[in-house]
């Protein structure tokens, strides 16, 4: 890819920029080549990948190494796109949402600083991965199982930061954060929390800081480089126990939210429950052309001939249960007896005991993996997805008027549906995973007219996303509207005094900082 | 109490900014005579009630009321102390920190908008007390429980936002807090997480942001004027379960908080688990000279021959279990063999059955009681308490260490012991109650001297108050030195930029705006 140079900097200027922070991290780690900016590019790009195009990237080994080079983007005012390990897929992967921007690879930072077995929790840096953590928590044999999402490659910070979520107790990523250091984008370091005192041993323990609390204000944010945070864990149960119900039919997802969301506020169901569509299912069992050769969105007659062929319900249900067999045991006649109202089939029933192997490809057992990116492989050719996800109240009527809504959008415009609500307690994410062929440029053009439409009448009806891809962060951000966008006013106020030149991810999530802000229509869908 | 004005206000100043203050709220809502301001005088002080004297009050009935005293508070440079009930209790109940300070009453604010049985949340402006709510529950038969702290009389959402816990699952209360509306210092007025879209109705189910999460910026803060929000309830449970035991020995806390923190962080007890040292049960049964008549702190012989003759042990803990009776009976055997390994005595088991009376005392069935109060008569005279409540890990090793210090130095000062330590999750809350009678000038200059040291001595050993004292705020927010008070220093940027005049709540905390940094050493201990 070609270099496209950040707002206002001149190719001098930007020499000098690149050539400042190699002083501080070496050269090797400043990357600027055609291929390195390819290497930065959203590979999952609704489209051109040159939409969003990075300059360069730096890649610092330290907090003091990002220190400096924060305060040299400011001297040069070059901004920076803060990425942990870059596998924000469907949202972005590593590519800045404004052209030209510098991503700050933070890959290099990737230690794990704490693996507490007792207190159960972890101190990370951006650059750890799923598997990463996964492996030293094996190689210590420590009692802790991980909260993982779909994609294991991807960085436990940056994942939670994003929020992201899994589907185990601990699935409500940012909310196991507890204690971040963060580089503020004047280069001052700050830590949160308890760690706000030198030493202080709770840092990562108590959730709250003495006056406001900031964790969060970190999180799917500008306002500074996280570089290191606390992850609490969850102990190795002694047991589990995984109920699985087939649900027959689209409708009776009604009964099934409103039998788990009573569960699942009292506690009787720790986990994050995931409710996926039958496509889940099929997406692992072969491409598109294997059970529908047309390019028009598979009709009704075709699911239900092949949910009768593979056995599949159109919804599955799975809850897994964690800790001491007495109790799962009889919380599992609790759960049984309420699913028992409105289904006669008993659930599937599994036991993971301690010594037991875990199944790889379970990520309610916290083990990684890369299985569910397989449903980029539907489509055919250099396949993609990106997620359309809103946030509705865990009820049933909110549920079913976000399907029905969806359903409909995704219909008129000719595209498979694959849909999953996940029950995260009083609220469910509902995920629509719209797959595509990068390639096909007519399918590209339909998904962006799709995510427009999907944004716009969701939001009409009263709902918002928690999370979105790049050239739809604006979009986004426009539909909170209370009081005339008074949360986009509060943002770029603190925005603009944190980071007067607007150095650190300019338009993330749709803040803008003052120095940037005529940049927004760029790259905007 | 005679006037104190607001620094650098004239006398007219202060009569305009009250006339225009009435405009809004009426004159019978300005309150300004001598009476008035001993009404809001901290009637815990420790010493004179003058120290933190305010200069009037004004007590908005709506949203916009406030919005129109904030606008009217930057004109005339009057700072605004917010309070929601101003039972704020051992912390400096209405009074403000700054001399002269007007304080925002809101106690008329006292709607519950919104009570979802289903759901399990409630929608409460400032001013609704615990009663209220509990009482409001009641009416509409709602199957709700709440979480409350030791005193009834306080505003459950101001005990939120100055981090108040409770003995429930719920007992983090901030941690409950989810979607807020706040005036902001410039008069605007901002909705977090789902709320900053119009008619979101999961503005008060789903936690976060669309971007950074701002809802515990506002707690312990200066930053805004809080006027609604969610706050999440417990579903009723099918049935309760309290397991009490008394713990013999001081040292015995060891093995108590050893066996209980794994238990729970796994989840199997649900509760913020109480364990008050032996006081917190005679303060109930009589006065101090009922048990000891010397001025000098009670002796450890004769605190062994109350606890005989009591048969109380050094400590108390009871663990209380909400839900399926099958559940708590699988859950109370495991917590059971597991107190076994270290006390032979049985606990004593006390069942609550839907359709049973609560204890109309018992605050881990969440009724709100003010009885805990009663201790503030323990001294004899005027008494009163304030808390010295720093957090440590939940664990034996720091639970002891802390336990050891806080005991010497209280030793040291001949003040009687009463400590409690609250197990919410990975961390403890240490409560050392220090009571006396507010017209003893000996006792209260003690008491001020003790209270300095434990600060200083407690953060030497790296651990940090959560919450404290109108007097020691300065003090403790010292003691959070990481990079050179970069907290303070983080805090104080974003106050000047959203309160250019710093007329919300300067000096909360420690966090002064750039108008009233100079009033920082006034009012300090």
């Amino acid at each position: 890819m070609k270099l496209t140079l950040p707002p206002r900097v001149s190719p001098q200027g930007f020499d000098a920029a690149l050539n400042a922070f190699a002083s501080v991290v070496g050269k090797g780690w400043v990357l600027s080549s055609d291929a390195d900016r390819d290497a930065y590019a959203d590979i999952y790009a609704p489209g051109s990948t040159e939409r969003w195009p990075a300059s360069a990237a730096v890649a610092p080994a330290s907090v003091e190494e990002i220190r400096a080079i924060v305060r040299l983007a400011n001297e040069h005012k070059v901004p920076l796109w803060p990425v942990a390990r870059g596998k924000n897929l469907g949202y972005g992967t590593s590519a800045p949402r404004m052209a030209g921007s510098v991503v700050l690879d933070l890959g290099r930072m990737n230690r794990i600083l704490e693996l507490d077995p007792k207190l159960a929790y972890a101190v990370v840096e951006p650059g750890v991965g799923f598997f990463d953590l996964h492996d030293e928590i094996a190689r210590q044999k420590a009692p802790l199982w991980m909260s993982v999402p779909g994609n294991g490659w991807g960085s436990v910070l940056g994942n939670a930061l994003e929020h992201g979520i899994g589907y185990t107790p601990y699935g409500l990523h940012a909310r196991n954060l507890c204690g971040i250091e963060a580089v503020l984008p004047d280069g001052d370091l700050l830590r949160t929390g308890m760690g706000a005192m030198k030493d202080n041993p709770a840092w990562h323990l108590f959730p709250m800081n003495y006056g406001p609390t900031w964790d969060l204000a970190f999180s799917q944010s500008n306002l500074g480089v996280v570089t290191k945070a606390g992850v609490w864990l969850q102990p190795a149960p002694e047991t589990s126990l995984e109920l699985t119900w087939d649900i027959p039919e689209e409708g009776d997802i009604a009964w099934v939210v409103d039998t788990i969301t009573p569960l699942k506020i009292a506690g009787l169901i720790d986990q994050n429950v995931f409710i996926p569509s039958w496509l889940g299912k099929i997406v692992l069992l072969g491409t598109r052309k294997d059970f529908w050769d047309k390019p028009s969105a598979m009709p009704e007659w075709r699911v239900q001939e092949l949910l009768k062929e593979h056995k599949l319900g159109y919804w599955r249900v799975s809850i897994r249960l964690y800790g001491e067999e007495s109790v799962n045991k009889a919380k599992a006649e609790v759960i049984k007896a309420a699913f028992k109202r409105h289904l006669d089939a008993p659930p599937f029933e599994s036991w993971w005991r301690q010594g037991d192997e875990k199944h790889p490809m379970d990520i309610t057992l916290g083990t990684p993996s890369a299985v569910p990116l397989q449903m980029s492989d539907w489509v055919g050719g250099r396949g993609a997805h990106m997620g359309f996800s809103p946030v509705v109240p865990a009820t049933s009527e909110h549920v079913i008027g976000q399907l029905k809504r969806s359903r409909k959008i995704i219909a008129e415009h000719d595209v498979d549906f694959y849909a999953s609500f996940t029950i995260g307690g009083r609220f469910a994410n509902n995920v629509n995973m719209l797959m595509y062929d990068r390639d096909n440029a007519g399918q590209i053009d339909n998904i962006k007219k799709l995510f427009n439409a999907l944004i716009d009448e969701t939001a009409k009806a009263g709902y918002g996303e928690y999370r979105t891809h790049l050239g739809w962060m604006d979009r986004v951000m426009d539909t909170f509207d209370f009081n005339d966008h008074a949360l986009r006013r509060f943002d770029e106020k603190i925005k603009d005094a944190l980071d007067p030149n607007g150095i650190i991810a300019p338009g993330k999530q749709g803040v803008w900082p003052a120095a940037y802000r005529a940049q927004k229509k760029e790259g905007a869908e």
